[in-house]
């Protein structure tokens, strides 16, 4: 519900995007303590790794901190896609397909379908993967399915102002929320030209030195569509 | 590195795979402090969710467990398959493919091509995605991709054993790892009978109560094939 994504939460910008180095020294920054006994930490390559982690002084745990998946559907009905404007911020009054963190215990498809419900009030079934979308520069996956509405109704939940269905040519690409969205919402426009949709997997590079507001800032690296 | 993916750190099985609940609740049992402050943390739902959460008694920080990504390669070279016999725990002596948790600040596809290069001392090139298997039970999301040697040298890194090329009849089905590996194999192989490999998403749901060596205990769920 209010753990949603955002593209506003990462490092400095590295000077690559496989600087991994950079990212992890920026990431594990955050962890001051032990989980486990609450004991202070210190950064550092542990013996045997290539990476600096944060490690218990006192017990000696390292903590591992990995990518987060956020997982949601892109609803097909009647020739229109289901977006929703977003009540909460970041990107408040901005579009977005409904989705949202991944949470232990469920499936990508499971939290996908889940999400829907919570930010669109809308029952849906997955038809198909439709995107596995990378952002190394903030740490997120975004796999994204094509789903159909089992019921004809939506409204919005709690964290959208508003819930729409939007013909293909009237998709508001100036007032989208994120970049992972623009980019799923061009694939799928490039898909419906050829044919029927396919599977796509890309890597969303940020331009170091740009805002995370500025959605249009990206390359989409490594595309592979099947 | 020594940083691999376990399947052997799940919570007690729960009575039915989307309980998230019952996950979220053993997962969370592990946070006892906060990595912010080192503030002892409580159990609770907070307000506005749903779900069992570790919050900080002394700042109010929510800590949020997330499922991780394991990335990895299946390598096709002159119509065999290179596997990695490995020499660390969970699953030592057993085969698997070169695999590993992703990483913050890097993308599945470098992750892939990463673990192959530190278990496997191979360069490869990623051809295509293959396949997205989630693991509900244990957190993880495997994403496997169809990979080529760029080279055609290996041998075992620090963590295999051996390293050998398997032609599809050889594939050593009884002395698997994982059943991930199990699942993308027994997938593969269906793919190649019939023509090439597809994408695959699916839900790998272990059967409560099995072991976690018990890598045939599973059933396939929600399997889209595209």
């Amino acid at each position: 519900m209010s753990h949603t994504h955002s593209e506003s939460t990462g490092p400095s910008p590295p000077s690559s995007s496989t600087s991994t180095a950079v990212h992890s020294a920026g990431f594990t920054k955050k962890i001051n303590f032990c989980q486990l006994c609450g004991g202070p930490t210190k950064h550092e390559v542990p013996d045997g790794e290539e990476k600096m982690r944060a490690i218990c002084t006192r017990c000696g745990k390292i903590t591992y901190d990995n990518p987060k998946m956020v997982v949601g559907c892109l609803i097909e009905h009647e020739n229109k896609i289901l977006l929703c404007k977003r009540n909460i911020q970041p990107s408040h009054g901005l579009w977005t397909l409904p989705a949202g963190y991944m949470e232990i215990g469920e499936s990508a498809a499971e939290g996908a379908v889940r999400e829907t419900w919570e930010e669109a009030n809308a029952e849906v079934e997955i038809l198909s993967p439709f995107a596995q979308l990378d952002i190394p520069l903030i740490g997120q996956t975004y796999v994204i399915f094509l789903a159909n509405l089992k019921r004809p109704h939506f409204s919005p939940g709690p964290e959208s102002s508003e819930c729409k269905l939007f013909s293909l040519e009237d998709i508001p690409f100036d007032s989208l929320a994120f970049s992972s969205m623009l980019v799923t919402l061009k694939l799928y426009l490039e898909d419906k030209k050829i044919g029927r949709p396919k599977f796509h997997y890309g890597i969303i590079n940020k331009r170091p030195g740009t805002s995370p507001s500025d959605i249009h800032a990206y390359t989409l690296d490594n595309h592979l569509r099947c």
